[in-house]
């Protein structure tokens, strides 16, 4: 017969002589866990918002515009911190110039590295040891480190926590909702081709079946502007975006075009909006921005910038 | 202290009536993985050959490749069968042009869709009872429907089983190649930007330290010329999958181009390189079938077009 573990203490327990090893692991993982799940709703407790930027779909340009807006977040004088969730392959340090940083560790728990804006950054990418390096995990060890990083890095006081969670409806951004389930809401990303909306209809469901409310619909990589002719070709077709947030009565936050100097800005480690302010592409992100923060000023509590 | 399942036949079994439910059960799972791994071992022997096609990164084409691929295939005469491995986002069937069909099933299993050419294909997809439904799962469960998929399902005799592998190297690609540990290769799908070019490298690492020989790198999405005027721009970069093979000594089977044509086939259901073979995009694609023919045709034993 299976015996569950027991409630006392082991170390004051009277049996602990003859306990068995399994029992006394299974004791140690349950207040591991017990310890964790205090300790998450100390750190969230002093995050005013978090907010989830999913997609049904790997490569819809997630992590770009997870970066951007948070380099926007922290222009607007908000203190902002960044979870890449995608533990397989993380990309926000590369984005936001911060690969090769260290996390460091004190008495209070692991610090967050501090990218541009005083970004405070918690990646996978900070604890390989190597570019070639993949994270060749089952699901429950991606569950724990997410967990980890939730709860035992120090993230201080914010004003937003933006997680970046890797494509699907898995391990990784399921276990993200089940640990914050205050979260103030989710953005979708999307392109514009069919395939693409079709596995956004599942993430919105998701995040439905999750009672995560939804802020909306941001439609990326859509049509192209020949920078010679001027033609515009919609190489993942337009569109989609807007008719599949209608469809499913889900607010549309906007289009961010398909342009060069986006993936040049990525690559390089700059914010795009920040790179060239009057293109076509930071002026439709800064609209986008705009109404993210009218959508969470209109939640109590009012978010302000952070005083300090 | 927890015990083990008994090896005894429950049914025979002179203890049954006081075992416990749990051993029960234990001992019931246990028949049927040990059913699963005799099935799998007879239905992969009756495959001649099997690729995963893998990507890091999501959303660089890997599911176009795959289809695509697949169609070449079954149009020089050998029998194709495609597992569509993204449980969480599958979009074979969509590319395929087979939204909508149903799994059948018999005594000797279930059977494979069967697509154009006779393609016959697998895909959780076929499955959901709409295009809003996730899988929400958590990886153990991602892993089992795997094992089922490659177990209980009557591919047949084929010349090629594709998998396409969701992007990362979590549950599932690590799944498909240790329940195949007789893979001839992995082929590898990326984009041109850096990004995805950190990525790759992890996927090469992964196939290595699986032991699966990587057949080689494709490079998608590589240049686009504008349709009007002919002005090319390299919207996601362009040369870093060939920057990256030689960097990691494996074999670089060829680029894509940026095509809009491509994108509308993926949606419409139709194999870009048929619908129109002229295209600078099918004969880049043509080229490489040609190449992995070539790495197949150089094992043992010679793929020749199925008889019958």
């Amino acid at each position: 017969m299976m015996e569950k573990a027991c409630d006392g203490e082991c170390d004051t327990c009277s049996k602990a002589e003859t306990c068995t090893d399994e029992k006394k692991q299974e004791y140690e993982q349950k207040k591991l866990l017990e310890k964790q799940k205090a300790l998450l709703k100390v750190r969230m407790g002093q995050i005013k918002h978090k907010i989830a930027i999913v997609s049904g779909k790997g490569g819809v340009g997630k992590s770009t515009v997870t970066a951007n807006l948070a380099v926007a977040l922290a222009q607007h004088e908000y203190k902002v911190g960044v979870l890449d969730a995608d533990i397989y392959g993380p990309s926000i340090p590369k984005m936001l110039g911060m690969r090769g940083e260290q996390l460091r560790a004190g008495p209070p728990g692991a610090f967050p590295a501090v990218g541009p804006f005083d970004i405070r950054v918690v990646s996978m990418d900070f604890l390989l040891s190597g570019d070639d390096t993949p994270v060749i995990w089952r699901g429950p060890l991606v569950t724990g480190a997410i967990r980890q990083f939730l709860s035992e890095f120090v993230w201080g006081q914010l004003d937003f926590l933006l997680i970046d969670l890797p494509p699907g409806t898995g391990d990784a951004p399921l276990s993200v909702m089940q640990f914050i389930p205050e979260m103030d809401g989710a953005l979708i990303v999307t392109m514009p081709s069919q395939i693409s909306q079709i596995v956004v209809r599942k993430a919105v469901t998701f995040a439905r079946q999750l009672k995560i409310p939804i802020i909306g619909i941001i439609e990326n990589m859509s049509g192209f502007v020949c920078p010679k002719c001027g033609f515009q070709v919609d190489i993942f077709r337009s569109g989609g975006g807007l008719a599949i947030a209608n469809d499913l009565s889900v607010p549309f936050l906007g289009t961010i075009p398909l342009d060069p100097a986006i993936c040049d800005s990525s690559d390089d480690g700059i914010s795009f909006a920040m790179k060239d302010p009057n293109s076509k592409a930071a002026k439709a992100f800064a609209a986008i921005v705009a109404k993210i923060e009218e959508f969470v000023n209109s939640k109590e509590p009012k978010v302000k910038p952070h005083e300090g």
